[in-house]
């Protein structure tokens, strides 16, 4: 008896995690994956570093090939032959072989499309131009590569400050060349919010880059025969030999809607939970598709190869009978720049207000906090930058950001740990981790984020945020108390300073009829000014984070001098 | 109107916690800490470094002084002040003034015990002579800086493999001493699963460090003004101007025993899950009481500086009128050894089975792995060898090992937190974590330890392990899956070899009356041998953790040549 005939449509991350979990369940099953590129399953994030010489050759990037597939899992990969046409009633699929030009049918009787995602190109003139790149393929980095030789390129412009963008900024700058990065909005790495993302930023000044927010590329046009000249549309042209242009990227589902799939609100193929399309026999996966988003209770996009894997495999199982289902996802990243890394889970602040969700249904709240990496007393402790969004109902956690030189990808796992368990605040302050003084804390830096956001929904302390200082209200005073030296060095304009060392003796100068704003530096003194104040019955909040969050605050977003 | 009176009996820790706490929720009681030593809140898992000058200056082990206590905190701290006396239906404590050698008495409202545990002292002569050390006090880790330098010390003998045994044998190395570890059981870390603990063994022999197991020390001689003996059972006499005693700790319950409070059956003070003892207005916190572990469900003694802090928290939260309960530990915890790392939390294989929980009522399983700590194709990975111990019944994690240069704390961690949960393997399997090149990968190890296990749990594989490869009964075929290179470095004696990428076609060879054990280097290739032998009819199982684990099975605890 023939076992069942199984199309792949796409070699990467979904679709090879899809055909071996389906060959180690039906070992009599024909599989064959049909991959349009010269390369099956290689390691696309991996291309920025191939570009950097820190992946130093290309094989490297191949995480399996057609003859290890059919070696190891008897799956047949074919190369250079798209997928061009569906007939679903027929069950067949029309196949583009680039290598003849040759199109021919195969037959399925279950089909999984796992096209990836493309990038976008966006509307301007000049993109085809030599020296002008996306960065999606093996080839497109070999041809990065290439180019920097052949021009011997000194400088680039990078457009787009997302993902790859800082990647690709990373590694053109670890290959010597002199970087301008062109982002439109006010802020790298757009989905994140704009003080967590500061960092980020202060790492590319210091390393020479450039950095041009809220600026947007009007067009590229030749410059000579080795160069283009990238024209903003502030009339300035940056010209250089080298352009990267990394906008984001948008589900690949031509195929899809050509075949009269379902697609969802955002533009990518509407799957269920068993990554099954509109059409029962077609599942989809990986980038193309809108997943649930656990957090926010909508479909999104989230073009990561970690929910791109867990799809594909679950879309065999499906296949293969059995009744398992995606939960969705949780939007957990990262980025490194260097030896800064942004790490998160969940939704940012800003996607919550954008979403319409932050003050209901929620009731968000957030703190700030800056934590060592491990025990201070220990040598080289690196401060970890964090903010930890959470329901002021049920104290649930809804979104964690963390940026610092070490430590920050572990609390994020950590916590997206907690979340994916629908765990709140109350589970941070009492999780049992590992501390020795090189390791961590004995309160590690995931309690202090869940004593800190546990306090404010005990009702033990109200906080304040950067922003709300930026002019607070007439009934506010602002207190800093923090030592003279601190306090000489910088403080928030307007704030009164008594050191809280003598704030129990010198409290009778605080007004009663006054709201008392405290701050400190990083906002644990300060809590306890604010505690001792409120047993005296004085109202009084804390500022978040503290003068080091009201600091990157004004860097970051505000307008104050 | 006066406020409560707290006496807090130790400042380290818990002490200090507790203290800090009350203060914050009760700005009107007394809160006097009476420590016996000369330092509060001092930070003792930081001894070892101090040795080793790692930390160089002891101003740095100071986490809080008296003086910071008052200015913040408004909080009395008396050192030199031991309380050798409680009077528990006059609720007064006697105190000794060892500057002046008075006594005296204090009232309180409420006691809180925060006494820590002291040096186990094993039964044998010689512990008083000098150059024979303790590692527990600031004055303890001076004695031995400068009796190294005092006796120009080349050499040192450590007595015991545990957490501070090691971490000293670090330090001591790091002076360049030449270190031998005298350890009785038969390995390292003996409350740790052996094979885990082997990495330490082989970084202790590489820095050139002696390992002695199963070696007991009889007695400690003079020898000459500068040295002293350590002589063993076998005989044998080990001369060396220093030696380190750190065969475990003991709670310290004089005072608590002294004034008629229960005791549990470990020796540590009885509390309730409000850290309150047998007497309603003494509460005991840290190293010196006993606790429930959330996992065995037994009361265990885990004298770690995290549960101690949140417990002392959890203290002034009940005294301060507050309904809070300590959940109970589940053992998290982490030591290094130079780049090597050995991370875990909840009980080893050996525990539970020492408390005869292994088999029933938990029906226990193990998986083993070695995942890189992140992308294979990205440079610098490095081998994560972990151990995940879970229930048959239900899938639920009950413990987790993890032994690397990178990575193994993050697992940790997060597993720690899905254990908090009480999370699943299948919650594992569909975690989703931070995954860029440099810093995981798509499947992170952690997916990949739950994937492993859930394939067990549905029944898509069985394991066996390496220890079952000693001697396979005789209906027993033992298969190596691996290439013919691999095949010829090494292979476990009598297998069979038939590399993965020519089982389907060499099949026959093999019997069906035999049950076949695959393996291959860690795992991953038998896994699908096992799966496609199955789905021929083959009864079959996989070697978990593959080649390697057993290569490191044999090394640690087998007898094989």
């Amino acid at each position: 008896m023939r076992g069942k005939r199984l199309c792949i449509v796409g070699g990467v991350a979904g679709g090879a995690s899809c055909a071996a979990r389906a060959r180690r369940l039906d070992e009599k099953a024909e599989i064959i994956i049909f991959e349009r590129g010269p390369f099956v399953s290689f390691a696309n994030c991996g291309l920025p570093y191939y570009v950097g010489d820190v992946i130093r050759r290309e094989e490297h990037l191949l995480v399996a090939t057609p003859e290890m597939f059919r070696q190891r899992f008897n799956i047949e990969v074919r190369l250079h032959s798209e997928v061009v046409g569906i007939d679903r009633d027929g069950r067949r699929i029309l196949v583009r072989d680039h290598q003849t030009g040759r199109h021919y049918e195969e037959t399925y009787d279950a089909l999984v499309l796992s096209p990836g995602s493309s990038p976008v190109r966006p509307p301007i003139e000049g993109l085809d131009l030599p020296g002008v790149f996306f960065v999606r393929t093996i080839p497109d980095s070999r041809a990065i590569r290439r180019m920097i030789e052949e021009r011997n390129a000194r400088t680039a412009v990078v457009v787009g400050g997302g993902y790859i963008g800082i990647e690709m900024t990373e590694n053109l700058v670890r290959r010597g060349l002199q970087v301008t990065v062109v982002e439109m909005q006010r802020q790298l790495m757009p989905l994140c919010d704009p003080e967590m993302v500061w960092p980020l930023q202060e790492v590319l000044v210091e390393k020479g880059v450039e950095v041009r927010l809220g600026a947007e590329v009007e067009r590229i046009e030749e410059a000579g025969a080795q160069e283009v000249t990238v024209r903003l549309r502030s009339g300035e042209g940056i010209r250089t030999p080298l352009v990267i242009v990394a906008v984001g990227v948008r589900p690949e589902v031509q195929l899809a809607r050509d075949a009269g799939l379902a697609l969802g609100q955002l533009g990518g193929i509407r799957v269920n939970d068993r990554m099954q399309t509109s059409d029962p026999s077609i599942w989809a996966v990986g980038d193309a598709v809108e997943v649930f988003h656990v957090i926010t209770g909508r479909q999104t996009l989230l073009p990561l190869a970690g929910p791109a894997n867990r799809q594909g495999r679950i879309a065999a199982d499906v296949i293969c009978g059995r009744d398992v289902r995606f939960r969705g996802v949780q939007g957990t990243a990262v980025v490194g720049l260097f030896d800064q890394v942004l790490a998160m889970t969940g939704p940012s602040e800003k996607t919550l207000k954008a979403l319409g969700l932050w003050d209901e249904p929620y009731g968000c709240e957030k703190v700030y906090l800056h934590p060592g990496h491990h025990a201070s007393y220990y040598p080289g402790a690196e401060t970890i930058a964090m903010k930890l969004i959470f329901s002021r109902k049920d104290g649930k956690i809804l979104g964690f950001q963390a940026v610092s030189k070490k430590g920050a990808v572990r609390r994020t796992d950590v916590i997206a740990m907690a979340v994916q368990k629908g765990g709140t605040v109350f589970d941070l302050e009492e999780a049992e981790l590992c501390y020795a003084p090189q390791f961590g804390s004995a309160k590690d830096p995931v309690n202090l984020a869940g004593m800190i956001a546990a306090n404010v929904l005990r009702g033990d302390v109200d906080v304040v945020h950067a922003e709300d200082m930026e002019r607070p209200p007439e009934h506010v005073l602002v207190l800093d108390v923090r030592e003279p030296f601190e306090f000489r060095r910088g403080h928030i304009p307007g704030a009164l300073h008594i050191p809280l060392g003598s704030l129990r003796q010198r409290m009778e100068e605080l007004p009663k009829d006054k709201e008392i704003w405290a701050y400190c530096y990083v906002g644990q003194r300060s809590y306890v000014a604010v505690r001792a104040l409120r047993q005296y019955g004085y109202r009084a909040k804390n500022l978040s984070g503290g003068y080091r969050s009201y600091e990157i605050w004004r860097k970051a977003v505000g307008k104050a001098p």
